[in-house]
């Protein structure tokens, strides 16, 4: 009945093209683009400055203090995938460090989202093999219990299936269920044709409050200018 | 009866030679000369490396998941200000982003200073614009209750009343009562020019113990020295 | 009674072959080679980016909001020494700065391992003075009660004797008991000379799962694939 | 594309009988009935002493600093339900109080789990309707922005869908997955009947040690007993 | 220069009708009369169960680890005062106990709210001296360092003049201006005769949607009822 | 090399009756007996109101997620003793439940402290059997890794030795070396004796100000009164 022990070796990835569009935008463009909906908590951070990864999701779902499944998952990772691993505790151990990284990255990882903790902080940027994590660690892990791979995972409060398209940068990761990837892509591709605009007005002087014709509203709500 | 929707137009902002002088001293000396009040909590972080501020305050009360005020914030903004953004209650959302960032820098802002969070980080720091927050988060937000513009608000800690003084930079943010800058920044120049005669007895191996004359009372304090 | 109050003058340090040794290898190789204890909470951070520490520890116990014993430490300082300062109780107070910094580089100590707050972190930088911490805080300390030098402390939950080798990077703390430091650092050896051929294997494409012969002993744990 | 602003108000609820015997149980004897998943986070706690729930869960998705969607939730309430609120951002208002407790309560919901905070706290004592949250705050919500009812939502870490059940207890908050409730709760029952021998023997002196039969798998693991 | 060092000895309290009165009411009924403002932090919370205070504030700002001016505060209580604590930085250290009351008790004192850490807690709640605190914690404190009595503080994020009044309840601690005590004693009492009738319609199975005319603006706003 | 692995079985447990005289002591008495030192972090709270230990420490270090040591632990343990658990990483995990208080108290035990989570805590006030613990977590934990019984462990920020004494109430908790419990006893009992005069005193309006005679000493630091 356990949803723990179980790895799915069969999972629709979100197409490719779409991956390939979504990645050209920002966490925040595309959270918004999908109607400002699935961010994971801003604990997670970059653990080298100028990290990013667009893929789609490996998912893992990890014991505290033991990272048994992380080589489990390696053997389900193909060219373009982000390993997006969920733990069933709160747990900042060092799940993973360089040599996961380097089997990782020869599968074809483009990066690991991680609710956990990591470690070798500095050889992960000099392979240029991007983290997203709650904390860095020198902890070591075990591998003695069965979590599992390519299941419906929670991680940092999001809801992440395998497949989905997983953006990560400076301002967040985003999870973009795969059936939603190229919808989303195309809105996020409007939103931000949308933005220059704004941004030329911005920056001559308009006022927000003329631009988006706020003074009306803003009245209406009762706001009071003294002197 | 309520704080809550007004926007005070008419602000007596801190003499600007104050400000300048201000400016050349880091948060530490300035929070000294002040006699070690005025600090934010050290949860304030600059959101890129090498932000610093120094501004009289356009201060704004913002609600919980809503930025509507930082618009109306924008109009109040004269060159050489630094809005300083409060909330009614714990929230980490995206309140500020670099539209945001381009209408402020176009009305002649020096920089923000959130209880909150914020995103589109990387083009912050291609703007050159700076920003100390308590969290980065892609989250966006709503425009749909008042808050309020220029009135005394409590922003990580510390009271800030329009027209202050704030000093941001990789140390915290401090914040100098308007009537108070001329004094403070006359105290922190002082304090700095014993500073230099200090660290050079430091360099030479000369003890604290020793400069400070602290053997004696210690001493009296009961400090015992065992081998 | 008290264990406050004193310092202890005649501390044995580690060997400092040992010592020069351990400071090879990083923070994570040290405490797997230990047997995966000495580690400090992840919370200890780098103030800036690249600091890196190996030395032996001069231990400090400092009371909240009181930075009176690092005056007392600095003269206990060696050349490469290491000082570890712990609180009674939690306190972010900036126990220190770039004046406290420029006597213990004259002294000849190699950095600093503090659970509470430091301040004028661009300087320690430009200094070349490392520093790891729980916090940044520019909140100037007082010098009026006593603690204690080289006395057993607790440190960000790792026990610290004088002596001890202490190292910090990016992936966090570690101390060596001075005793074990030799054994130590030829464990640490001894098992990064062993990385380098799985690191290549990892490389080449063969998966954790083989080259760890993992298979047999997750299929007895009850591992299931599905498609 | 979004998920906000959905109502669904045809659910299928856990089948009664199985609702009925699950409510039999603590949390942590169902939580092991699953096989360790579906547990909220530690810091969803009873807003009072005693309380306790289980129901199917109505669930809704509420915006920071908003409580609009509780009143659009109430009338989705069947006898036997509980709310599980959930946030798209992390936020401590309060969210609920007395009125919408007496609402939900005319309506036959049995309880409230809310990823947020609550107020009226002790009225909702007196009433007898049992709150989980993770915090108490009289601050007051609008009700201005659409989130949904009756998605699937990410409540303090775990999965809900409408019409799972939920128990909670002062151990924490479980949920049981509608399809599954019926096997849960017979593991449950199974799981309970072993715990009574074993009780017995434990009480009698007998330990775990013998009992599990850990001696030989603790010696192959290396346990070194020393005088 | 500096706020610290100052004891006020004549502050213009409440009118004491006014605080009678507010005493009257729960601390979110006077929230909401106030507008939505005024509240503590959450973490804030009562030692012992059932604790209430209603009283006038004579402010105290403390130095971490130091509880010298709570001696002082002593002198200026007058019967029907509470004592309200700030701390310059963070710090849960046990700056109260059982003799520190039985002196404020004597002078009349309500009851305590402070931004720290207190101790004795059964002897408080034997002594009926009821205490909010954001910790508790046996840690003793020094008497070294000069705060200021009376003065504008900043309590958990709350600004607090000296003769403002502050009400704390289970569900946390608000502070009414001194000049408005009235004005929002009589904005509560009419909120709370609002409310009798709102609640037996709700306890009559009316809901909120059709009581507060919420359908249309749901509507307007787009929310969707799908099946 | 590591200190993993190993249980102790011959400690040295303070003397019986100077155990049985600290028992009549509260936390904060002994702690400030001792000279202010010994507390454990305030997060560690009783886990059902009136819990109360006082005993010698059986230690345990777990390994996050598994509580296989604490069955280990059971044998060592002997009346009068207070097992105190340790872990080599931050867990909130449910260690710990009724099944394993039943055989701690077969065994004689007269508590637990826990730097980590327990669950069944209903059933654990039925019994009486007081747990001090940081987390009330209903998830389970494996018995896979090996940890140690009865060696040196940091629990909660406090160093513990096989044998010590471990006083526990609402306050918090406190560690007393074995070697130094009759003379902390003593120290406390006579600290205790003369808080009934000052307490008389000051019920009857007699100032701490006056009664410590620190009026000289506030104003030789510079206070002043102003009106």
């Amino acid at each position: 009945m356990s949803t723990l022990g179980i790895v799915k070796r069969n999972i629709v990835r979100a197409d490719a093209a779409a991956v390939e569009k979504l990645g050209r935008f920002g966490v925040a463009t595309i959270h918004e683009a999908m109607g400002r909906v699935g961010l994971m908590k801003p604990s997670m951070r970059p653990v080298y400055r100028g990290a990013r990864i667009c893929g789609t999701a490996v998912t893992v779902l990890l014991q505290p203090g033991d990272n048994w499944m992380m080589h489990v998952a390696a053997e389900q990772i193909q060219p373009g995938d982000v390993v997006v691993a969920a733990c069933t505790s709160e747990n900042e151990d060092g799940f993973f460090g360089d040599l996961l990284a380097t089997s990782f990255q020869a599968r074809g990882a483009r990066g690991l989202v991680i609710d956990g903790g990591v470690r070798d902080v500095d050889e992960l940027e000099r392979m240029g093999f991007p983290v997203f994590s709650k904390a860095i660690h020198a902890k070591g892990t075990i591998k003695a219990t069965l979590g599992s791979v390519n299941i419906t995972v929670v991680c940092a409060g999001a809801i992440v299936n395998p497949g989905d398209v997983v953006v990560a940068d400076v301002d967040g990761v985003v999870v973009v269920p795969a059936a939603l990837a190229q919808t989303v892509a195309d809105a996020a591709e409007k939103r931000e044709s949308f933005e220059g605009e704004k941004r030329a007005k911005l920056a001559a002087g308009v006022l927000g409050l003329d631009m988006y014709k706020m003074r009306e509203p803003l009245a209406a709500a009762g706001l009071k200018y003294i002197d």
